[in-house]
């Protein structure tokens, strides 16, 4: 089982812990210390060594940092996580802070009057310290960068991760490492750089054609790489992650070094050196800057190649998805059979889990599934633990939203189920989610245009029922990689224009505190359009997730013909897509899931 | 009838005119100059003294320039006037130039080699001379700023309008001048700025709560103001303008001064000046700046609260929205009782405004109406004249795009209407606009939004067909002003967050050359949207326009529900509204007109 039902949270070790680490910044001579949830490499799942802030807090959450000043310590999180975090932390100690509404910056000139603050110049970009000391300019607050304190007094730190690396094949990459790294490499030399360097782990693992297993649900190998103008690699990780194969794999012009050679390396560069503001430590930069090497800042060379999937990552994603999606159908089959009462939360993840493993193709999931029956629904990043857990009731929605890694592609898909019969304003609620995931996959767009363009075509049916979600509509889904990734997003903030083989998720929602939940997520790629009227220059998604909706929850009068004809042509196509692929049992569930409405 | 069909393009004289200009420009040291369609107020319609794109070149668009160069003349003209360029310039000496496509600094580094070329400062602003010069950096081209080379041999131009200025109510403004003065005065105060310039005439009619009648179309006064930071206001315009009635409505604090006092009183400001630099005349900046006041770059500061309509203002606007949806019904009755082949573009656009005029409101049309009988409907901005008038033919659609000024509001309307059976095809794509048309008259949405958020909601079911159209959805409009009126748009470009008060059109279309056009225009108001749902912060758009669309020409089938009912429930509205308003003819047909799908 990969999916862990235990609470990590360990609220009273918070204020022992705090006093250590406030004596520790006495010593140093600092009046406070930036403790943030990421690490050098801005991952959504960081390994055990960099959850700083779940060891001195106790919070858990995916985002979030605190600030510990002499006399208050604030834990900054997000909307999704305002409920857990009072249950994960000792209010005696730490104070919750709504952000992004309330911005460290400020909160910093309200809390202290003068002093340094520290800061681990590895485990923050340097546009976030730009920012910071921006807002902070004119106070007697400073920022100085410094060693990590929270390593200084966490003793029993565990030690760096050594996961296996292992090759990605050139036949599911659908590009040799050698050409990748090529055309990256005449871009730089286009724009008179000697060398980028790449500090994000799916960025290093794209370019190399490689993975690896250095955290959890993300297949990646953690390390720092430096490409050189002339196509040849740096690659800075522990010798002992890669074996003769993976090295084999890599060939003659990827150089492996080990984590401690990467800053000497960086200080003896030819520069210009292409650094990515936004991503990079802003201990990357320092180093340059203080050795003297020129720098330019510059997007990580490999985020938008790294986007547009091949042709191979394609067919392997369509692949992958309707072996997940054969998965999916045989466990709504065996959950529509099992009586309300009789199932928990945890119950219904360790059976998705199962079915998805029965493929005998897992490779990890792709996140903790998050699976929220009735009111739990309505909290867009649960996850359930052994204190949380709650039974399933009838009449109640549930929403699963959850995901694969396998070798061949990434899965991400959210269902929500009727238990019993929720009632015409939990359905006439589903329908106004279901039909803007159909626009949006329904729609065709002039090339050019932003994941913001679309985004609002997701809400309109919410809208003009004076509903909305407060996420974004989509993001970025790498192949057997992050479940998300950008630079695209459908989302009220992305300007980056789409482009053909960007994967996308395609998940509006609509949540009823203390009631229920409902999202509707399919993953889909960007196409060109297929030839229709005027043949404009135009954009298409192409679903690649095939999984039936609910029709219980359907409220067909509401639909447009349009809308009912595409839904009816998608239950046509999961049928003939997925009916042999499931057991007899399943296979009945999807005929009469797939009928038209 | 205030719309003419003559045209008054006559490319014979371009020839010699051309000639004439060349030989000043020698005289005077310059290589080229630039004529700009534009007066030094940036309006759409010009006085006939500052037609000097058109007396020059034969071109009567309402847009576009020419740069005459030694070997070369340029015709700058956009997507709209491809077509009629042609027929308007004599092409033997003047070149038609794709704009924007091909840009003019570009076109200058192309066709000149080097030298100064000319431009009058008062008819460009700020930004577009700074704009032309970054793009010539580093060739041999240069700008210099001289008085206007076309005045110098244009022997008969006109004089400058002499209209008579006239009140323009306070109940129908809904705010006094003196509140206005006094509320942008303490903006200026707080932004420790001393004075404010205002170039565009609708600004300062807006401030001043007077109208004009200096160009047609637009009931504005010309001239140039300045708003001190004491609410005072200096008026530079002709005395003859201004009789005591309308001195008297000014009031004390604002002050006439001759044309010529502009300048001198310029350069005797207290700064710092604001003064917009994509609006005022480079003339005004340089002047400060000769003089040594300091200036601030900054929006007019009339452009946003004029947007932002008042009680007054709208009362106004539904009212107007009334009569000439009124005067509409009785033009679409008369229109349907005609049979096809009777009629020419001519005809119907003489009945239009003999409508309107019988309305004895009727101050001005607010536009030449655009009439495009089966292919001139494809032609955006088409204009019939004696030369392209077009008989009506059986099984075609008509396009009649048009508006009035009225003293308590300005309106816009197209209706596109079958003659006969235009057929399904037709239809189809009617229905489509439709769609999308009733989509942004349906929307509800979270404040913040711009047009750009919305203007998606229009073209979705074009889109899904392949198809779109090419010109924005919608653009502000003015209370017995401008009918094109700024900051806000529903465009692609537009990011200018709505407002409460703020008046769109909302026109969707669709052009097949040569073929047909359709065009579906109502003006709609920015209001708080009603509670509903989740009571969030949300917007929606109050309809202004009541005329019903032609039946005959929608696919009632492809509609969704909701479509349908906003359809039937707005003909019901159009009912109540108009059937007391309308002749007994007109009545019954409106009763038909209106009735459910």
């Amino acid at each position: 089982m990969f999916q862990s039902f235990d609470s990590h949270a360990n609220p009273a070790q918070g204020g022992p812990r705090l006093a250590a680490l406030r004596a520790r910044l006495a010593q140093a001579g600092l009046a406070g210390f930036i403790v943030p949830r990421a690490d050098a490499h801005q991952g959504e799942y960081v390994a055990a060594r960099d959850e700083r802030l779940q060891w001195l807090t106790g919070f858990t959450g995916s985002a979030g940092f605190c600030i510990v000043l002499p006399d208050v310590a604030g834990v900054f999180i997000d909307g999704r996580y305002r409920v857990q975090v009072k249950a994960q932390v000792d209010l005696a100690h730490y104070t919750p802070v709504p952000w992004p509404e309330i911005k460290p910056g400020a909160w910093l000139r309200d809390h202290l009057a003068a002093g340094e603050v520290g800061f681990d110049p590895w485990l923050h970009s340097a546009e976030e310290i730009e920012k910071l000391e921006e807002t902070l300019a004119g106070s007697g607050v400073t920022l100085r960068a410094c060693a990590n304190m929270v390593d200084a007094i966490w003793a029993d730190q565990p030690a760096a991760p050594l996961g296996r690396a292992f090759a990605h094949g050139d036949d599911l990459a659908g590009e040799t490492s050698e050409s990748k790294r090529q055309r990256l490499a005449e871009a730089l030399r286009r724009a008179g750089q000697r060398a980028a360097v790449i500090t994000l782990p799916d960025s290093l693992c794209w370019l190399l054609n490689i993975r690896g297993a250095d955290v959890p649900r993300n297949p990646v190998l953690q390390g720092f790489a430096v490409l050189h103008d002339d196509a040849r690699v740096t690659l800075f990780t522990d010798a002992a992650k890669l074996d003769d194969a993976v090295r084999a794999h890599l060939g003659a012009h990827v150089t492996q070094r080990p984590p401690a050679a990467f800053v000497p390396a960086l200080r003896s560069l030819p520069g210009p050196v292409r650094v990515d503001k936004g991503t990079a430590p802003l201990a990357v930069s320092r180093e340059l800057e203080e050795a003297g090497v020129p720098l330019v800042w510059g997007d990580d060379p490999c985020r938008l190649p790294k986007a547009c999937k091949t042709a191979g990552e394609l067919a392997g994603m369509r692949e992958a998805h309707l072996r997940d999606g054969a998965a999916m159908v045989e466990f709504l089959c065996w959950l529509e059979a099992k009586a309300p009462g009789t199932l928990t939360e945890i119950d219904v993840v360790t059976a998705l889990e199962g079915f998805r493993r029965a493929t005998n193709a897992l490779h990890d999931i792709s996140f903790d599934t998050i699976c929220g029956s009735g009111p739990n629904g309505a909290i867009m990043h649960y996850r359930v633990t052994q204190e949380t857990n709650r039974a399933l009731h009838k009449d109640e929605l549930l929403l699963v939203d959850s995901g694969a890694q396998y070798r061949d592609g990434t899965t991400d898909i959210t269902r929500t189920v009727a238990l019993g019969d929720p009632g015409d304003e939990a359905r006439a609620c589903y329908t106004r989610v279901l039909q803007g995931m159909i626009a949006i996959s329904r729609v065709r767009f002039p090339k050019g245009l932003a994941g913001r363009d679309l985004d609002p075509l997701a809400r309109f049916p919410l809208w003009v029922a004076g509903q909305d979600f407060d996420h974004g509509t989509g993001h970025g889904v790498g192949a057997f990689l992050s479940v998300h990734e950008g630079p695209q997003r459908l989302s009220r903030v992305s300007e980056v224009p789409l482009q053909a083989g960007m994967i996308l998720s395609n998940e509006p929602g609509y949540y009823r505190e203390g009631a229920f939940g409902i999202r509707l997520e399919n993953l889909i790629a960007v196409e060109e359009a297929p030839a229709l009227g005027d043949n404009r220059a135009q954009f298409a998604f192409e679903t690649l997730t095939f999984v039936p909706f609910d029709r219980r929850l359907i409220l067909t009068d509401l639909l447009s013909p349009d809308e009912r004809a595409w839904l009816d042509a998608y239950h046509a196509s999961v049928w003939d897509k997925l009916a042999a692929r499931v057991g007899d049992a399943a296979r009945d569930w999807l005929g009469a899931a797939c009928q038209p409405l």
